[in-house]
């Protein structure tokens, strides 16, 4: 049985901006790889509704999961939960458990839940929500479309509560061996044991530390058996004798 | 006149499993913005034919620009070149310049530049090479496809040399407000600014530094004197008095 799969969408201008660095697809890609669950595409879209329709729509028939950060705060440029009810063709309205969720923070609600606060209370017709133990405001699961907040905290905190609540798959078991020669020197003799070992995946991810080339092989198999086996083979072909 | 657009393509398993932090979009996006080239997706990719090819050709026809990292060295999961030939439908073989510009890493050419190395200097017909300064081995433009190295610091230096070739457009400037306030303080007048300055961005990116939260105010206009204004009026709306 194939491994579930999954995309992720990170949503927001700053990203495309070059302002701020996104470290949300990472944590995320970690810890998919250890529940087994395959990463398969990352996109990064601005705060702008055509584009958020297209990835979601172009990416949640392809892929068991979607999991989208960012743009479900209460500013005018928080359109996410809005494009997701859109996407899937349901209303959107303030709903009672989101807004009891959010009314935690205030000593006085009534008052204090303003308009603006409100927008975050909105979930989308059928969605389930997402706990948000930090700033309460909750993100929600749309089907296969997983809504979480962009702050990495946050959205670190949302993750942990709806990770065990998905269908994890055969977790893939891997291995480094760095050589420190250049990439082109080890090419021919890798290729000959990836064609030998087609149960297993091997990747060559060379660097270069400004002085010196080398490249980290990284052997991917579910069979801690065959993995040992062709870490094995790797070391006896480059190991420096 | 609208500014030009961009799409970056990072492909790699590794950054898809988490192993690997990407930054080359982020360092991309960073220079794009200083060049007024408005970068509108970014995606990444596994080294799997059928992804890179529904990226490039999803994104080509759509944006001026489309850069794209990794997956050129001369191991057997470098397909990138292979995938870029197959998309515009040439074809790729060895090129006397890409192998001229590779013979410079060895004495003995001849001997040294091996089969696996020399997939190096398969470049698709019609394109034009992107120097590499460190690792010899070149990129390439296919038409409005640029093809870089995955390796950071020859990514950057491929792009150095590539990027005073592109077209430019009108820098977009831009001016950070923090705000230590919780977003739904402020996002009603926020709105109501942002509204009535539609000739500006104004983008709310809040924070959580583990004790309070707050929010970047980051307003974005091509105009200094309009930037000034809406800056200023933010200031007075939200400073703390």
């Amino acid at each position: 049985m194939n491994n579930p799969t999954a995309a992720m969408i990170v949503i927001g201008d700053e990203i495309l901006s070059g302002r701020t660095q996104d470290t949300n697809s990472n944590h995320l890609a970690q810890h998919l790889t250890l529940l087994g669950i395959d990463l398969k595409e990352i996109r990064v879209v601005s705060d702008d509704e055509d584009q958020i329709m297209r990835a979601v729509n172009g990416l949640r028939m392809r892929y068991t999961n979607v999991f989208t950060s960012g743009g479900i705060g209460p500013t005018h440029d928080d359109i996410t939960a809005d494009c997701i009810a859109k996407a899937f063709g349901v209303p959107i309205n303030v709903r009672q458990d989101a807004r009891a969720a959010l009314a935690q923070n205030y000593e006085n609600p009534e008052v204090e839940l303003t308009e603006a606060r409100l927008r975050m209370a909105r979930i989308p017709e059928g969605a389930i929500l997402i706990v948000n133990p930090i700033s309460k405001a909750p993100g929600f699961s749309m089907e296969n479309v997983h809504v979480m907040a962009g702050v990495p905290t946050i959205f670190k905190a949302m993750l942990a509560g709806l990770l065990p609540t998905l269908a994890s798959g055969q977790k893939i078991l891997s291995e480094t061996v760095i050589v420190k020669r250049k990439e082109g020197d080890i090419a021919k003799a890798l290729g000959r044991i990836a064609k030998e070992n087609p149960d297993t995946s091997i990747g060559s991810y060379p660097y270069y530390d400004g002085g010196k080339f080398g490249c980290n092989l990284v052997v991917r198999s579910p069979d801690p058996k065959r993995l040992a086996d062709v870490v094995n083979e790797i070391y006896d072909a480059f190991a420096d004798k």
